[in-house]
């Protein structure tokens, strides 16, 4: 179909839908959900690999859905049109905007990640909360890092929610999964510096690339063997209570601080 | 009863929460529903006025939850205890832990607020995200701000979701509702700068209290009126793809510039 219509969408895709907004099985797929017009629409700007499309006629209230439409056709990809309540039901969010889209997990290795000497990296080391996690992923972008890393223990960053708060960013920069012994052994000779509460003002640091700043847990910080193997700890100075900053809002400062120097 | 029992939440009070929970008529009740061992107690901290407390036996796995249960003991607020079903039902988060209390909304208004010489405040334009909301409330109190001012048109700063992603921190720092109007009247010579995508380096701009930094709606910025009234509009550069930070990054990293001005 190539219009609004009456279909219904097949068990198999219901189930997978199912499948990637609860994040259960996710990672077996190699497959992530991405919802509404924004993500779409980054999702489609980065050549995501679309494996189907759902949409429902509230997509075309806005000139952004529309336009979203069109890009699907050019693609070939023809979207399964549900009613929305079934969108409703497939959908993750509170207030779906009439797009789903089900792309291929960008999967880019460490082993294909040039260590460029102006390198900027972004290191997650157990950040927990998807929101946060897409939080800093958007910021990474935003201030030009070369790629985020994902270490074990830190949440999927394929996540639909992680993905829904990076607001379709995690597929305009590299967002790679890699355990830290990995990454330790890729990034010899990177400068280290992790975020903790407890450092140095981020904004005197002397800081050049190649680099790559960890932020770690919301409660922990980061693990004890990256903090001993960092050159610098950056903290964000705060007038009023301390360690009272969100995480991602701690990183972002930092980064902030970090790519102005 | 001063341990967990059998006890079962009345009806009414389930329902005060239930509503309290969805925001729907939560301004008319003037009450304000805060969940978990964080958020209990920065509200006892600031000796919020606790008209009832739920708990149940999560609760003492924590130390932090144990020694908040003694608080509640040295103000003479008995729990209503309930079993962990009870408590998820009454709970708008994924994983309670264990608390939640009923307070007061503390009612400041804005002629009882001094408007001092060093006076730095935060103003809320229009932010629809509970999330956004609270956590630059967080912030506002992290960086030592005067008080944080939620306009007319914005979502109640007292909404549930928002106390949350606030970690509490909406009962540490002054938070008023009140329509720009008022707030312009009030504020007369006060220095009022917008963050906007469009102007100029936050770090680059000379401020100097009193003044207010109003962050506008994640979609639609600041509202027209203000941006004319505004003397200046601060941006954070970005090397990466323009107006792409989330909106309470992007607040936060202004607030972060200009504090440290």
């Amino acid at each position: 179909m190539t219009g609004p219509g009456q279909g219904v969408l097949s068990k198999r895709r219901t189930r997978l839908l199912a499948r990637l907004a609860s994040g259960r099985g996710r990672v077996r797929e190699g497959r992530v959900l991405v919802e509404g017009v924004r993500a779409s629409g980054e999702a489609l700007a980065a050549d995501a690999a679309v494996r189907f499309a759902v949409c429902s006629p509230a997509l075309m209230r806005s000139p952004a859905g529309s336009a979203l439409l069109t890009q699907l056709e050019e693609r070939r990809v023809m979207p399964d049109w549900v009613g929305e309540r079934e969108m409703a039901a497939a959908s993750a969010t509170a207030s779906p905007q009439g797009i789903l889209l089900v792309c291929e997990e960008p999967s880019i290795g460490l082993e294909a990640m040039p260590l460029a000497e102006d390198g900027r990296f972004l290191v997650l080391d157990g950040i927990q909360d998807p929101g946060n996690m897409g939080t800093l992923i958007r910021t990474a972008r935003a201030f030009g890092l070369t790629a985020v890393l994902a270490l074990d223990g830190a949440v999927d960053p394929w996540n639909a929610r992680v993905v829904r708060a990076s607001a379709g960013s995690a597929f305009r920069i590299p967002v790679l999964r890699a355990p830290w012994s990995e990454v330790r052994e890729w990034a010899a000779g990177v400068q280290v510096v992790v975020a903790d509460a407890g450092g140095q003002d981020a904004a005197a640091l002397s800081v050049t690339p190649p680099w790559m700043l960890v932020v770690g847990n919301e409660g922990a910080g980061v693990r004890a063997e990256i903090r001993e193997a960092a050159g610098a700890r950056a903290a964000v100075p705060m007038a009023g209570a301390a360690d009272s900053l969100n995480a991602a809002v701690a990183g972002a400062v930092v980064l902030y601080a970090l790519t102005r120097a």
